[in-house]
């Protein structure tokens, strides 16, 4: 197991309907020395890219984005969510429905932040079924740039997501995939993944 | 003028209505190698007080303070906006006017992230009227936990939120502090600070 992994099975909690928290160390007490370590993985998963940009989606993408970007020395945009476009100038946007609110969003990019010289990692903390990914992809498209690669923290394997996005060609790599859980006993198994 | 107050000058955008549009270095696409300059300047301000984490609010806090929690070596717990309160557990909630998108929000941090023990240093991208980080302070002190101190990174030093913040003898250091600005020249004024 890679360290985050090991972090899932000591701190997440496996609650009813395939519900995996992980609130006390990834997304909303967040522990920036193990974000440092998922950098510095990421950065081996993606070496030889040429990759000038992160791209994340806010809310709990920001922090793993921003101390990943640390270890490719890039900057990061992370788009935003809204349900209506209010922000100025012009806008790359992408309507994503959201599984866990229930609702329609538009997610939203400054069109001078992304470009056809652009090669982008995308980055984002969970991925299940892939909704907010894909909203992501179609941005970095629309603005004519190239997706590297997309770099997960935590993805629900059991779930579509992972598949679809593997399947339209973009190397994509998932720290931790649950293939499933038990939110009786507290089990959690992950895919089998080459050892680091 | 430290690094922060000469990227603005030379990135900022000021606009009517006393607007400093900073997003494309700090709160939409992100430099983090600027975070990092503004972590080593925040840990020379605070220096000596005894902090164990550091908390901010979404969206465009988190950046900064996941940047900023390296140099305390502390976890980030970011509290949550939301209109209702839907998010399980016991919760810390405050209620904050947002005078930017005009509505009131729910400012939210689950319980058990926050304790008597705590020594908190809030972060925050930006300070106006104030009425974000009231709320996070009252959260701090419905902890039972101890506010050592608040770092901003852009202070509208003509808005009321920093003087009445120090007048609840809170140490609030803000890098750069507009004291005026004015859309039709571009120029920014801002506060003499002691040099670093």
């Amino acid at each position: 197991m890679n360290v985050l992994e090991k972090r899932i099975v000591k701190d997440g909690i496996v609650k009813e309907g395939n519900v995996l928290k992980v609130d006390s160390f990834l997304n909303h007490q967040m522990d920036i020395k193990l974000f440092d370590e998922m950098g510095r993985e990421f950065k081996k998963r993606f070496a030889g890219k040429p990759i000038n940009k992160i791209l994340t989606i806010e809310a709990s993408g920001i922090g793993i984005a921003c101390v990943v970007a640390q270890h490719f020395d890039v900057p990061v945009v992370f788009a935003k969510k809204s349900k209506s476009i209010n922000l100025e100038g012009e806008m790359y946007v992408a309507e994503v429905e959201s599984f866990t609110h229930k609702c329609k969003n538009n997610v939203i990019v400054a069109q001078k932040f992304l470009s056809p010289e652009d090669h982008v990692l995308i980055i984002d903390d969970f991925l299940a079924n892939g909704c907010a990914l894909q909203g992501l992809i179609q941005i970095v498209q629309s603005a004519g740039a190239t997706v590297e690669g997309i770099g997960i923290a935590v993805e629900k394997g059991f779930q579509s997501g992972g598949r679809i996005i593997r399947n339209l060609g973009i190397q994509l790599e998932s720290l931790a995939i649950v293939e499933s859980m038990d939110a009786k006993t507290g089990e959690i198994i992950f895919r089998e993944q080459q050892s680091e």
